[in-house]
């Protein structure tokens, strides 16, 4: 009798743990932030601040778990025309990155080069990459 | 005389081999093609349009060594409008990509949906990322 009640827990347990499992995978992908930050520079600081920008990306890409992607790059037609999308593993981790060494030095740095910035909410259709730096 | 000819010979060739290798890798950081799309679709129509985006992504990146990165995504704000961030290999990869079925498939199908269409070249300054897609 012991050994039944005992078997059924254990396989109630295996079953509970099994729903949280997936749902908690599902929680992470619904999670993602996703955004597309537009940024127009001061043309006469555009080196500068895309030296910035390029240190900033590397820290925060080697140093923190919940910072997945940030792709920056310049218009061809408008290098003064900067477009960087960003994948945070979720709110929490977009929020650590916001009180970072790293992002507070990259903001003060780069406060009198950016002219306006433009940050636009997101949500996934598809995210499909193999890219590797090879830096 | 011989032994000194053939050492020098050697020593040569590893050199222009290393000097290929080197330019090698720096011309394909060189020759990336980044690019991003930006779109407005049909607001009746958005349900379809996400569908055959999100195929033809992950066929393009599944079947195509040179798509190295499709991100897709709307805006919360206004879910009509699309931006996907592209990364191909290089000219060659981009040329191929426009006449692979699939890509004939998606452009055919979603002709109606699309009321406008911006491609912005660019230029990296930055492509860190660590994201693996779960699916």
């Amino acid at each position: 009798m012991r050994n039944t009640s005992c078997r059924r827990l254990f396989i109630l347990i295996s079953f509970l743990m099994a729903i949280l499992s997936v749902s908690s995978t599902a929680a992470q992908d619904k999670d993602l932030v996703v955004r597309i930050a537009r940024l127009r520079i001061d043309s006469a600081q555009l080196d500068n601040y895309k030296a910035a920008l390029k240190e900033h990306a590397e820290t925060a890409i080697r140093v923190e778990p919940g910072v997945l992607t940030l792709y920056a790059v310049y218009e061809k037609n408008d290098p003064t025309h900067v477009t960087v999308f960003e994948i945070y593993a979720g709110p929490d981790a977009y929020q650590a990155h916001l009180q970072t060494p790293h992002f507070m030095k990259y903001k003060t740095t780069t406060k009198n080069m950016v002219k306006s910035l433009e940050l636009i909410e997101t949500v996934p259709i598809a995210l499909e990459s193999k890219f590797k730096n090879p830096n």
